[in-house]
């Protein structure tokens, strides 16, 4: 079986770990107090779900499960970091949805999760994937089938990850976002602010994936710096697929080939792991190259 | 000095602590990347800043430090669970005053932090205090005057946290509020929603205090169990303090005088800690007692 075909077969996984990590959360809720029994605040955890397992191509959790391969780890024991990204990805866009940010009634070709649910409904299930995000990490076996994660693992994967999503982070480039709004700003500027909107999160995905996979701290180093340059890589092609500002000022073709360039600069970190990295390898040309 | 001086000279230290996370946050984003310096971002950490740093009792804070002495342990030393307690009761706040769930104008006498801020930066500033919550929880050393947090405690805390204030706890209970509404509902019912709306973060405020101060598996349960009582007297009083709905169905004497027996009752929970627990009994009475 070859290295991509074995992150297939584990990224098959992450959908069921993240079903089953919600309906932990729906059993709480309906066993934790049986006065509550008829009030249906489960209505929460479909949205939780609807936001999470919607269609999509799982690029974050590719990333953690092809980085803990990489480490020599088994991608199976990195399947907590994960769903936790894919949950930070799911809430950052619900939230980003909402009439107080960008106000989008369509997410993917779907009604958004406010649309579907409210926005109150939606706020607090984006809060929830947030906070379950971060259970996720500290729960020592959060899977029933998964093998224990060590402590030192889970500590150094919650500090990564807030890190990375934090004011400073991810909700730092949110705000960024906000400030320049419809102004147009030059590319440095931009780049600037998607690194911090997207590229954090792309980054801490190859980071945890690192950690959980048992690397070592100048593994974890190598395959941040890769993750830096994947990250600024697949916000070019996102800005190609969505017609953005900066593509406007460089045209598509030159943003395609500078993502490329990028991408294989990036590869350069991924030298010492050798075919290890395969996996990896493959999930960063796929998204460079990525149409949709 | 007395046990209960002690714990003021800590609480006294929460702030400053606030103060200095906060700072940090404002630094890593003015030094992460030179060209978005003109981009004042610092609106986020500003809006995070009122609303954690706003006038208040810090008794989330006072149970964590109390919780922590309790157990022999030095609450500096449970600082940085201090501050993450009042960082999510803080997001909490924010979050449900925005229009779409309380729309409430004002907290505490000031405008409420999207009346201040804008709707967009306030929902932001509200997602950074809860991850900046874990994110301190994550720092072996997030304070450069305290101790180095060993990490199997910090993760213990993650844990602890992410579980009280989740799908199945704060959130929960927030969902089960929207879903009451303004109908009326027996005691019980309005008991089971407020134990997970309120309670389940001052439960997590005692057990953050327990396991940062270093205390046993036994010790945690103990407090765990003080603080599941201590909850929902805290929220007897405070229905009495709101002329809420329970109060209004058994008359608020009747109300004050049940949280004084939970108090009470609470009180067993913290026999073994001895004179230890002095001061955590002093926050406990005085929480009970309080008329604002």
């Amino acid at each position: 079986m070859s290295a991509s075909d074995l992150l297939s077969l584990a990224l098959s996984r992450v959908d069921p770990a993240l079903q089953e990590a919600l309906e932990r959360c729906r059993e709480s809720l309906a066993t934790d107090g049986p006065p509550l029994a008829h009030l249906v605040p489960e209505t929460l955890v479909e949205a939780m779900r609807y936001a999470v397992l919607s269609p999509g191509k799982r690029l974050r959790p590719a990333l953690v499960l092809g980085a803990a391969k990489a480490v020599g780890g088994e991608p199976d024991d990195a399947l907590p970091a994960a769903c936790a990204v894919e949950m930070v990805h799911a809430y950052s866009l619900v939230h980003d949805d909402l009439p107080a940010l960008d106000d989008d009634d369509e997410r993917r070709g779907q009604p958004s999760c406010h649309v579907k649910f409210g926005e109150a409904t939606a706020l607090l299930a984006g809060d929830a994937l947030l906070t379950e995000a971060f259970a996720l990490l500290g729960d020592p076996r959060p899977f029933r089938k998964g093998r224990p994660v060590p402590a030192g693992r889970r500590i150094q994967g919650v500090a990564e990850l807030a890190r990375a999503i934090g004011a400073a982070g991810m909700i730092g480039g949110q705000v960024d976002d906000l400030a320049v709004g419809a102004s147009p700003e030059d590319r440095r500027t931009l780049e600037a602010i998607h690194r911090r909107k997207t590229g954090r999160l792309i980054q801490a995905s190859v980071a945890l994936g690192a950690i959980f996979g048992g690397g070592s701290a100048t593994q974890v180093r190598a395959l941040r710096t890769f993750g830096t340059d994947l990250g600024l890589a697949f916000q070019l092609v996102d800005d190609v697929l969505d017609g953005d500002g900066a593509v406007a000022l460089d045209g598509e073709t030159a943003v395609r080939e500078e993502a490329r360039e990028v991408t294989e600069r990036a590869m350069g970190a991924l030298q010492p792991f050798g075919r290890r990295a395969q996996a990896l390898r493959k999930v960063a040309r796929d998204m460079a190259e990525r149409v949709a």
